[in-house]
């Protein structure tokens, strides 16, 4: 299992989609932020702030990026970067366990 | 938000009952070990290894606890401990989101 060293975690979670899509805040030492999430099966749209890379660590999902037309299926080990103040699409087809990376715009 | 701080944390999701419950696993500096985590409302049975100390941070479950006939309501801001190598159950009527430290015999 690999780890998150000396890092700081909000206790409380996050949580979306009444449960479906739930994350804990992390900020490492150099200072960027990031969530670990599960998001089960379902349909979901997020929002961005700053932009975004999304590891997916296990499962399968579909997503449909913003500006695209066709969706692309997503497996566990691959990732997808998301541009900040957009929205993009998601359907989760088996339990899905990601990291998601606040970047800087 | 209160956070736990200088902490490792494993990359991959605990995952059970088809994600209904799931966790993330935290080392804390004195080598003591708890995981955060999340039970979607229903049913389930948990199983012990070393005692635990289970505090709700927030959402509703009524407990059976080990050796006990009666069920017991716990809500956020309230904890409960279970002994070791034994069993509990659990009724998850809201959203529970919690912490469980994992404790010297």
């Amino acid at each position: 299992m690999s780890t998150f060293e000396n890092v700081s975690v909000q206790k409380e979670a996050n949580v979306y989609f009444g449960g479906n899509v739930t994350s804990r805040t992390l900020t490492l030492p150099d200072g960027s932020v990031l969530t670990l999430g599960i998001m089960l099966p379902g349909e979901y749209e997020f929002g961005t702030g700053k932009p975004e890379l999304m590891e997916i660590y296990d499962g399968e999902l579909d997503i449909l990026l913003p500006g695209e037309s066709a969706w692309q299926t997503i497996h566990g080990g691959q990732s997808f970067n998301v541009g900040g103040d957009t929205k993009f699409q998601v359907r989760v087809k088996s339990i899905t366990d990601y990291c998601c990376t606040y970047l800087d715009a």
